[in-house]
């Protein structure tokens, strides 16, 4: 691991991207810190992934689209790594099957250490010979990967503990409650606007090109629905009742025995709990409500008079928000701090599509985002488990519509 | 049945509502001509229903809506067939399982034809009577209702006669083939527009409120892809080329085994055939490619160097482009014709979802459509199996990315 | 239909397979006489067959096995008949799916009536003729077939008919409920003894050859367990405690949320009901219980602190206990009376295998029994929908552990 | 873990039973011991079990069965082990499911240790007190039953690396080739005999009581089938002529592809190769073929003309077939040693059933064998996976006809 702090170190200073990767790929190892080997290497459902595939695959990342390509003699750190870590790129050949992912107890997470450790000794001597600027794109690239794998890395351990009847906890650390804050609404006109990243500094290409939209008029809640306020709902017996779910949900509800969201459970001393990453706590009621489904955001929406926004309207509406995914690092008291008010990804109705003008990039690379443009739903803002500054108001999340094990809530808006 | 044509009769002549009441229903009555007692009552997927369910559930829909709240002394057919016949209402009460509509023997055929005898005879006092203006509108819902079940009849029991490796045919006239139409592009320009319906006819929930849209401009084909144009892609190998698809679609073409649209399957003497309501006949090259899910849409449509249009694009484009939805009824030589050009219904890009402002009706009759709006793309056009006058361009139809067994082809767009 | 026995009718006498053939032919046809095309359509669940595919399949067993290699110049009826009615025969090519049996909606009921008439015809021909032994062996076991999938026909449209919620009645007659017969015990001493078919009579190769079994001595119960005794076990809550039942029966107990056998439902005023072939009746306390799983039946035995007999000590005993399988063909008021008493198929604990020296027949109709030799158990006895003259004391009837919809009970038995 | 043998120690001599205890003890740490936490850890499919919990479960059966009835002032290591280390023991309470074993990464391997080192020393103490017969024999229970797991503990981590597509070894000690023995056959005359255990040594329930049973006369072949044998069927297209196998078997070869045993694969150069605790091997021809389930040892047997022997056939035989199940234990290498000749266990066509006066013991303890007696095939002889001195002529392994995962093969036997 580098550790470029040290006293008495009398190393060069990394040239800015050498310093980026240096960080980021020490978060990753950061939040593994508090976990064991076996911790690390099972795999709770075929939608979440062991923590040392996180590990390894964002390493096999950098190999294979930036080390295989421009190191010269390259050679790779284990021939079989370019199969087991590969997650879905059909352009690189063979994949791993994803459900089998954490059956795979060798590499143990030592070797995966050490791979991590070698590429990383290789990547910075690449980056010491000035990069050009598509290197540099992809280097980025790869920064941003892996910090999209953070977030995944602790909702996925999340989850796996959450199946554990001893409800054991990732980190000790408690977070302090806030304070409720008011809702109020923010009102949007009706008119012509633009969406889409703007400006120089980074964006996926599903957040291009820019464009122009039509907004119809609305107004949005100031913050997202709080844990108080979705309890009222489930303890009205809205998951009991058919009139508020899209047919869809309503089938969903039923077929898996849903009476709150997936990580409450009744107290024994009456009232809701919710594991967490700080294992079996009491619901906080002033927080956002958190690891809801699309189906769940939506029913609550309607039986609250209102409906989800579009991506359209929020984007429009981030910069009058204020926060969302633009809370400043040091709010975060560590990086698996529960959702703080403002700090939950937050369901659109939109249906995850390309932009006009979309175009993915050449090669595999291009199967980053294009690929999965349907039957998914956009999410907006970031949570309390997104890296500091990964973010942006143009930033665009995607998952099923019953997807449940991220830090999903929603933000309520209702028409003029 | 009504016959009102009869010579010798002296009947006083009907009302307009009531004398679209009385063909409609014919109109059913006509397509299920051709079938037997044990055609009409097997269901061959859970996406499907039994003809006899067709016929019996829009019965049900004007004794529910209309007659129960409207008839003076309302007495039911047979108090079993509320939940035998409901589809999907639950503001009505319980429903007999969707899966399970095949599984009803009784009421037999006859039974279920003296069932729309009496209620229409009811209809037809009820409406000697001047309805009001809500009765009308409900009326009219109801006949719009039997119109779209009259286009699933002939796709349900394609669906089954296709499973029969008899192949038998639903009607012997084999449809013209037309020569090919040049396939050119329409320009539609960038700029602000409205789409939904405007004006005094019926239009459904969804169609509504009209909004302002703003497009990016681009250009559309100005007929759909044809058989001989998407034999192309299937001889070039693009049902094994994972890079043309989205992953979900790549998904689902290995998990079917897909190597062709459904009811293509290789001819003995070479080439393609294709399984039709006349029975199996050769691919028709210059017909519109049709039977295809979205994923066969959207890879099509990349390896073809586009992309699908929104369904913002295409209502914008309707007028210009002339024929879709709009054919005379004249053109259709039979209700079973195969697609002709022009005469298929078009995936967009468009996830099925409200217009901004979008308020269902109160009550069960609110169920007709919202509740569907997750997971489901819009199509726009019509069929040739589409009643004729049924369809207008704002019509907004929507099926699941997988569903293939309606009459679904595809019109290219590109950017420009 | 032959009616030789029509007055007037001068044709000369029947030899004595030529009438059994005629006899058995007609049987089947009595079975389908109440049911509606429809009704035989349908296939209710892929255990089951449509009525009319058991007459198809019947007719293509003579078809197969007799007229092909026997009738000079044969041609089939219709040559895809051969797939379609082909059931499990490896060694006569393909077959139509199991679970698509109900898709066929064409050929109908009419013609496959023809297909009856037209077999039937030249298979009298051919009888005509004196046939030798080996034909006379084939035309025995056609007959004996048929006669099993009599029974099949009553269980498969009960079955249909019990998935309707209006709970039709195959047929109006209504069993006469006779007084209950106490239950004693039959001492079987410890010793050597023989099973298996011996004489000169028809017999299934499965029941052959005749060899020794040792009896370690035990009790048999007079009579099979009654609904009354069962229904003890149900009230006493047999269903929710797991003691009684086998692993794998408790985990099939939860798994289909069973609380009582498959036809019963609690009836609106208390006590129990049961789905019977004359619709739902009031549960009749003397009968044998019946639809029940070889789960329940061992669950039931073991409860009652007593055991299932093995099938040689059942076969042992049935000299002894009289009545099974042996009723006379009077005490049948109609083919689908409900089971009477010492009228049902019993489970044994015996897995369905082979005897000792065990050989099935050379060619496809070896097929019949030998290869369902695994993960099934025997019931000895008979049915009231057994036809007349059909079962026997060696006669093996095997169903898998959790069919139910059989005419299937118990006896108990203890050891000494 | 206990180390009496150390250098310098000087602590008395332990009784009998406790030497036993711990010395069956020891033996699955030293099985565990080439194995990470992350190899203990994981689950590879619901019939398998995680390292972890073999070791931890077996601890639990001792301070359920054991300590808690007889341990004055006993408390649980931890109260939560109760649920999570139960197997399947209804009178215990609830259980952790069995498919999600694989999940609890806490406890980690370390504190299972911990849990059986301290239950270790209790049970020492308890032993050291001169317990009764009735507490001996439950402890006697225990060790055989830890005996058991031992064996599955193998072939479960087989299971788990043969999902490993880098294929690691287990071990590294290679087993050395025997030359292969010539086939006789062995004739087994009919007559009356007795099966089930008999004398004074440890049984289970199942193996009583013993009881006659007839043979009908039979020979069995003096070694089980070898794999030079059962890749003759292999090669001759026995997975693709359904006429060898049982309908269900054909089901299950089509169902899963299988084209050979399972852990078979074609070597790069030509011929077989076969996955082992030594990683992946050329396939040794004179050692028995290993890891079939019952469908393919029946259809090997069919093809080879011959058959499985039943249960007692098998029992009575073993006397005069000198090696099954008591291999002396200094032919084993190591406890790992792939299947030697005369090492393996066999399938018999014997359902597994009770014997005739078979009775449970009383107490949650009576579900160890009774409730599994459905659907599955007895298996006899024993492994080399099975612990030394643990199996006994009369000793009844059980398995569903579909395992595989198991050290299974067969013996042929033929009727006279």
């Amino acid at each position: 691991m580098l550790r470029p702090d040290e006293p008495g170190a009398t190393r060069p200073a990394l040239a800015p991207l050498a310093q980026s990767y240096a960080s980021v790929r020490r978060a990753s190892l950061a939040l593994a810190a508090p976990l064991s080997a076996e911790d690390c290497c099972v795999q709770s459902m075929p939608d979440a992934s062991p923590v040392k595939w996180h590990l390894a695959h964002t390493t096999w990342f950098f190999e294979t689209f930036v080390l295989e390509p421009h190191e010269p003699g390259f050679a790779p750190f284990h021939p079989a790594f370019r199969v087991l870590f590969n997650s879905y790129y059909q352009g690189v050949g063979a994949r791993h099957p994803r459900a089998e992912r954490g059956l795979i107890t060798r590499p143990g997470l030592q070797q995966v250490l050490d791979y991590r450790a070698q590429v990383d000794a290789r990547m910075q001597a690449l980056l010491a010979v000035a990069p050009d600027a598509k290197l540099q794109a992809l280097v980025e690239l790869g920064l941003q990967h892996e910090q999209q794998h953070q977030e995944l890395l602790l909702t996925d351990i999340k989850h796996l503990l959450s199946c554990n009847p001893l409800a054991p906890a990732y980190a000790e650390v408690a977070p302090a409650e806030s304070p409720p804050a008011p809702l109020r609404w923010l009102r949007l006109e009706a008119g012509l606007r633009e969406i889409g990243h703007a400006g120089a500094g980074f964006a996926f290409d599903n957040e291009l090109p820019r464009h122009g939209v039509y907004l119809n008029g609305c107004e949005l809640a100031t913050r997202p629905v709080s844990n108080a306020e979705y309890q009222a709902f489930v303890d009205a017996g809205g998951y009991a009742q058919a009139e508020h779910w899209l047919a869809e949900g309503w089938d969903w509800v039923q077929k898996l025995g849903r009476e709150a969201p997936q990580y409450w459970q009744r107290a024994a001393q009456g009232g809701w709990a919710e594991f967490t990453l700080h294992g079996l706590q009491a619901l906080q009621p002033a927080q956002p409500v958190v690891h809801i489904s699309y189906y769940e955001a939506d029913a609550y929406a309607r039986w609250a008079g209102a409906r989800l926004p579009t991506e359209a309207e929020w984007e429009c509406a981030a910069p009058l928000l204020g926060a969302p995914g633009q809370a400043a690092p040091a709010q975060r008291l560590h990086p698996a701090a529960q959702a703080a008010p403002g700090e939950v990804w937050e369901w659109t109705q939109s249906s995850y599509a390309p932009y006009p003008g979309f175009a993915p990039a050449a090669g595999a690379v291009g199967e980053y985002n294009g690929k999965f443009m349907v039957n998914q739903y956009v999410l907006r803002g970031g949570s309390c488990a997104s890296p500091p500054g990964h973010v942006r108001p143009s930033y665009r999340n995607f998952f099923p519509a019953g997807a449940c094990w991220q830090f999903t809530g929603l933000r309520l808006a209702r028409d003029l």
